[in-house]
């Protein structure tokens, strides 16, 4: 089926003009005047519809209502300029490749997200799914385009683990074993499941990505991990995607310029390669958000102490449902208080206290906080926890012992700190998160091609 | 811990000599002689090493045995050219920043294979598996960069999935119920499940790419797939990763276009990208390994009916274990046959009969054959795994009941058929049996960071 997708047309209109040219494409729109026909043809390559004009003289009478929204056409025609300097064409003949009968879900009006939500099959085929899965795509891309370019090597975590996992209440099972086999013990039940073993799903590749980044130097993750959180909220799903660099050689302040380094780089190629998706979404979801891209592309991030944060929080008069305290958790409304009404810029909170965060990260001299930091971002909060991790045996080891870790089963974590330990340090992107903020769309099911969370699948 | 890429200084000669520089690395080797001392120090970036020069009189009796292999230094020097007109250091002054003990596992000697397996997280280090994952991450590389150039769009298919898909039984359960809990049904029994139903990791992502590509026209999955197969062979692994391009308005002629130039552009890029790593695998895996990848860039693929592959087998008077007729699978005697003995370079075999093959290809006019493919490569046989899906609602639907398959859970799948349905075909390439391809290596367990299969985790 040899034609030319409507992208390239755009892209090289002049070359186009006057040449009879082949397109395929669905039906978004069509209207009829008296002797004139107009058909909106998207064929998905790109964000804009290729007009098709038809004369009706020209054709039999049943050109006239060939065109539901949703038709599959095979369209050859001639490619002229149209009064708005883009490209349109001139019908010559077409071939319905597939019709889109009257009860076809989508027909021409706006549609909710959460009834969109009960037909995902469908809503891809909407200008606000297509647009979403695009961004996404070109943020993939640029994902990859950035470490690859910066020397990074792309590995692939394992998914499914054995390893006893801090959070393994969190963790999918993962089996081959019959809803009605029984057993006398946990361990014997396991022992005829396919690995042996229990099994699970992978929250994080983190602990193998230092294995890698051990050898390889500098590396990253971009695959799915899993949760199986019971938290029913516009940001968590059970099934993510994950990017997770880990670096050799690196201590904090290292990957803190990593960290905004992609960062700016993949808002940047959005911005650049996507202008008419982002200016899609600042229409018709989120006002101002070119300009919050844009702040953030050209912004120095701010990096700033968790006891000054602390601080600040405390010193600022607002009203918080969480009285800032020196050795809690920030919750949102501290973290979004901090990058929108105190620096209005991406901010870097380092150096947590170490009771709330996790072992494996390196222990600061002072004996209370540790190296890591959250990058947060206005509009958001959270977008990115990073730390450098403990590579000193005897610090991590205690560490794991004091938490009630079970250190044989990390004896290999270990050994990374026994046979050529290094400072090096990674972090972790929720990348879901990442497409719904620099599309502007507030629940994660609807930056996910087929979201996955509690009693939500199909 | 600001320092150079030992890469950058190899691809930068010039612009480093006479420069005091800082590298960091793991020693990979190192020798005394009398006045001076050469340690091979590698950072993971590149193949290459860089050799340090100590004069050992400007540094204390320490320096002598300061190098065991593995430990981690960081190396301050004056860059200059050596004898074989490569980088060189001559060294000014080191920290190490991590021992390594006499018990450390990997000395300088060759190990098996075997016995690497047994340290998923020490054989990274080694040359073999840094050049495996190297070549890995490149090729990963090279699939994005060629799907992107060519206007795909990347998606995530889930990878949890509740669909009650064809080939069930290979399918692993993801739950979070434990062991022993107990219900009168397996629907009461799943019903209090995370997802409230039966939930299984995917084995392909094609039915939604499928669902994609009517919207997006081109989109591309790179992501894992999960076999709960019994099989302990060299080329099943549990959990693999898959690369699942879906075209629309491409018929099999198309898509056999795409699979040639995207097989050629990605072995291209390695050729061209990856001289050092490829030299290895030749000297080290297996010979005659560039020139086996050169005739797939070079070669025009064949393409040849599966009527006329069993007549050339029948014919040729090989002795087969199987015997070669019309209506059987070709096995891997059959297929390396075809493109050793009798091309001598890859074949696409087409036109496959339809009872040995999926539901959802498309039926041919002959009512025996559907239009699929597989693409043979020497040395190997089936590599891709390619069809044009079946659009006919009413086709669809007969083969579906046919097969004994539950209609209603593919509703979603028929309506695509329904509404705007077009020609599109897509392929699948199973990325870990590639790697294994490009480099030579005959386990597929030795191109898996962390390989999964039955009683094989860790």
């Amino acid at each position: 089926m040899k034609h030319t997708d409507i992208k390239n047309i755009f892209a090289n209109c002049a070359d186009y003009i006057g040449k009879q040219t082949v397109v395929c494409g669905w039906v978004k729109t069509s209207r009829n005047s008296k002797n004139v026909a107009f058909v909106e043809l998207n064929d998905g390559t790109c964000f804009k519809n290729l007009q098709v004009v038809i004369d009706k003289e020209k054709f039999d009478a049943k050109v006239e209502n060939a065109f539901p929204v949703g038709t599959a056409v095979k369209a050859e025609g001639v490619i002229a300029e149209s009064a708005g300097n883009v490209c349109e064409m001139s019908l010559v003949s077409y071939k319905i490749l597939g019709e889109s009968p009257l009860d076809y879900p989508l027909q021409k009006k706006r549609h909710s997200l959460e009834f969109l939500r009960t037909m995902p099959h469908l809503r891809v085929r909407t200008n606000t799914f297509l647009n979403v899965q695009r961004v996404r795509s070109v943020l993939a891309y640029a994902t990859h385009l950035y470490f690859q370019q910066n020397g990074f090597a792309y590995i692939n975590a394992p998914l499914i683990t054995a390893s006893d996992c801090e959070g393994a209440g969190e963790a999918f099972t993962v089996t081959t074993r019959a809803w009605n086999d029984t057993a006398k013990s946990e361990e014997e039940y396991y022992a005829e499941d396919f690995f042996g073993k229990r099994a699970s799903l992978s929250v994080s590749g983190q602990l193998e990505g230092e294995v890698a980044a051990m050898a390889l130097g500098k590396v990253y993750t971009f695959g799915p991990s899993f949760r199986a959180e019971n938290s029913n909220t516009t940001r968590h799903v059970a099934e993510f995607w994950h990017v997770e660099p880990e670096v050799a050689f690196a201590e904090l302040d290292d990957i803190i310029e990593t960290v905004e380094d992609y960062v700016k780089f993949i808002v940047k190629y959005v911005l650049d390669n996507c202008p008419e998706e982002i200016a899609f979404f600042e229409k018709f979801y989120e006002a101002g958000l070119t300009a919050k891209l844009k702040n953030v592309v050209e912004s120095d991030f701010v990096v700033l102490d968790y006891a000054e944060a602390i601080k600040l929080l405390q010193q600022s008069g607002a009203e918080f449902v969480f009285k800032p305290v020196w050795g809690e958790e920030l919750q949102t409304e501290h973290e979004r208080y901090i990058t929108e009404q105190i620096y209005k810029k991406p901010v870097f909170v380092t150096n947590y206290p170490k009771d709330i965060k996790a072992f494996y990260m390196k222990q600061n001299a002072d004996g209370k906080t540790v190296a890591a930091t959250d990058l947060l971002v206005p509009g958001v909060g959270e977008i990115v926890g990073c730390s450098e991790r403990e590579a000193d045996y005897n610090k991590l080891a205690d560490a794991m012992t004091k938490r009630g870790m079970n250190i044989d089963a990390y004896s290999y974590y270990l050994d990374l700190r026994k046979y050529g330990s290094v400072p090096h340090s990674g972090f972790g992107l929720g990348f879901d998160r990442m497409v719904m903020y620099v599309t502007g769309m507030s629940n994660i099911r609807d930056v996910i091609l087929y979201p996955r969370a509690s009693k939500e699948i199909r």
